[in-house]
């Protein structure tokens, strides 16, 4: 489970990628297993929410850093690298560092 | 605050805008207004999450609906199609809703 909360210090990495939806599936295990293996094991991870479209056509990384300096981190890291390597062979990735504005419950 | 959890039967709509840096906050205000006013208190609303992108170029709505009909009585409501009309005059939106595939935390 992740928490969305205004205010704080987190990085919020919103990745959106599009894919073609025979492609989706294997996305979403590619990102899954990056994570298992990588990404949740690097210094200033706090989360990752994997999203599959009901259209077939984007996934969506939901993930929080504890700084825009440790996402940065991440992103130089060789195996990170290797990771995203591969998903750049089936999506094109739209990735944005973001602040919470605010945020609204029943 | 909101929570991503997998499973369960809520519908995520995540709503990526492109915008001008210079409407980003003009666009961030007109979508805290429409939670406010209008889509906060339509049935059927679960939480809805405003972030800014740190470069300007970007705001996404992470929004959770209790059903993907309740989320599509929302898109049928006038005052719901009020509001973003006067946001597609100065952002173009690329919107699909989702399931959460899995979710990892630290």
């Amino acid at each position: 489970m992740a928490s969305i909360e205004k205010g704080g210090s987190i990085a919020t990495l919103i990745n959106v990628f599009t894919v073609a939806p025979e492609n989706q599936q294997h996305l979403v295990d590619l990102l899954i297993q990056a994570t298992e293996k990588t990404m949740g094991h690097i210094p200033g991870f706090v989360s990752a929410s994997i999203h599959k479209s009901r259209d077939g056509v984007r996934v969506v990384n939901y993930a929080q850093w504890e700084s825009e300096a440790a996402f940065e981190a991440m992103a130089r890291d060789p195996r990170a690298q290797e990771h995203m390597k591969a998903v750049s062979k089936i999506a094109t990735a739209d990735f944005h560092l973001y602040d919470v504005a605010d945020t609204f419950s029943k």
